[in-house]
């Protein structure tokens, strides 16, 4: 068996977390980035809120309105011919898209990586005007005594990855948009190699190209270039649809493990591994020909957006790796597996 | 008048280009950049060629393979159940984009500006693994005693923007991808700005925002940050669809003028300007209420892809500045306009 899933699976759902406000449900607990930190296992999760009591014939966008800080409701009928509903996620009005729902940054703690205990309040809330229609999926990235996070910041504007820096979880420090739209799935490796920070992006093109992992460096962490494509989609493979880092990359004696996502023709998602060059890595030494993962506990085909396993974070004890993962865009979950195991994925 | 177009337009075509190999033909001679180097006038061209005797029932696209050096022909029968054709510019197989043509950059001169002679080889060749589908739209800034070229790479991984410098117009050396795909129309500013490099760059996301004019920054021209919009489409305005950068920010007293294309709901494109601060130029000081231009020439109303006007160079004598613009993305224009008509253009 290539992973173990946690028995607990999942670990944590939305019903463990406070809306922040009485008048909104949480819908998603998710995505979170991980970390060891003071002898705890930290996540970032990320929280979906939407309205409640949300009338069948409506739909609401949550936004926030950057010069207020409160969130507004856009609301349009179903039945409005200038409406169109692809899924439950969002709708378009006048060919634009809007989500149904606001993310923000949660903390959930633990001391045994099981049994978690989440924040009362959000670690970081939707502020700047990159970030009207929520921010989503943090990496956490030790390095160089603090902790970088990227995430993804999504608005009128586009879909696109900022910075923060934190040294206590406690204060966050905004670092502004390192990637543009559309790149996501960003992650920075946790060490300086041959004098440059390294990131691997996602950038999602228009007309030409899928959406693949590709390779950037850079001299501060703030500006980016030498961007190289990496690890693109595979015909025939579970990953033939889009590839999407994952996890901060893992340094092994074999080289860098990056635990990546890739989705199929079907849209569903799995995780795998590849491995990186330690002194280059825009070096792709070897690829996962099977997947880690696939979506088959029940909490991972069915949900909110079903069929989807997305880890953000993972933990290692020496040769034990744990993943955590979102499962189907709603609970976060976690299973086991050691370095030698995603090596024997590889060829 | 804002502009008068030259009484010599078009002042390059197809026809005056040599194909690069006898068993091609030249499609266009467009979307140059523009800059005065030795006492001329030097226009870098986009050349775009496809092979001769092309037979009405299939499709075909040149595609270079970056290990030869050579342009190989896939090739593809119109009634191919995998094939879609939208326009003439590309065809859809299996669901992927190709071009029915290849671009290279080719100079031409001349001591009056109006009359040009084109040089009979390329300048610079598609050779990369990122340009196998061809290289377009070059922007050149002098910059430090060199010039800094940028220019769209367009391959299987996507469309964007790679940087190359050149002393003399002899050698060029390429300095790699500063831009993820999609992004194009990408133009440095002719110096450093409270100890930085900017840009303009035009991200064209998927799903949210629309293509638009964004601000980065740099220290080294190589490394990019500091993503921020800019310059948005305006509903109900000329630039209601689409905003791209054309020209090189040209100084003035009033702050730094941006020559920029945008097209309305019709695809029909237009050149307009904007103001942007010179200490800042991410503050935007005035923009424009009504366009420079608009297709109105037969030569920009008609041809390979009709009613475009695209400017990527301009040259500044004093207060006179010529704009040198593709025309219906197959021949180059020139038009006369002056700091004082461009400033009246502005609200």
């Amino acid at each position: 068996m290539l992973v173990e899933r946690f028995a607990e699976n999942p670990l944590i759902t939305p019903d463990d977390v406070r809306p922040s406000r009485a008048d909104y449900e949480v819908i998603g607990a998710f995505n979170a980035g991980a970390v060891e930190y003071n002898g705890e296992t930290i996540l970032l999760l990320r929280i979906a809120q939407r309205p409640l009591d949300k009338p069948a014939d409506v739909q609401i966008a949550p936004i926030l309105n950057p010069d207020t800080g409160e969130i507004e409701l856009f609301r349009k009928n179903n039945n409005d011919p200038n409406i169109e509903i692809p899924d439950t996620r969002g709708f378009y009005y006048k060919s634009k898209l809007y989500l149904t729902s606001i993310s923000h940054l949660q903390l959930a703690r633990s001391t045994d990586g099981i049994n978690f205990t989440v924040d009362p309040n959000p670690a970081v809330f939707p502020k700047t005007p990159y970030e009207t229609f929520g921010i989503e999926d943090p990496r956490i990235t030790p390095l160089e005594g603090r902790f970088v996070i990227t995430y993804k910041v999504v608005s009128e504007n586009g879909i696109c990855t900022a910075l923060m820096e934190t040294e206590d979880f406690k204060t966050f420090h905004r670092k502004g948009i390192i990637f543009c739209p559309m790149n996501v799935d960003v992650v920075i490796f946790p060490e300086k190699i041959n004098g440059c920070y390294y990131a691997l992006t996602r950038p999602v093109p228009m007309y030409l190209g899928p959406p693949a992992i590709w390779i950037a460096s850079s001299p501060d962490l703030i500006n980016w270039g030498n961007h190289k494509p990496l690890l693109p989609p595979r015909p025939d493979y579970f990953d033939s649809s889009k590839t999407g880092a994952s996890c901060v990359p893992i340094k092994t004696e074999e080289g860098w493990i990056e635990i990546y996502h890739a989705s199929d023709e079907k849209n569903h998602y799995h995780i795998a591994a590849a491995l990186l060059d330690l002194d280059d890595p825009a070096k792709v030494i070897a690829r996962a020909k099977i997947p880690l993962m696939k979506p088959r506990a029940g909490y991972e085909t069915k949900g909110f957006f079903s069929n989807v396993v997305f880890a953000c974070g993972h933990t290692r004890k020496n040769d034990e790796i744990t993943i955590y993962y979102g499962a189907s865009d709603e609970s976060t979950a976690a299973a086991k597996t050691t370095i030698k195991k995603i090596v024997s994925t590889l060829q």
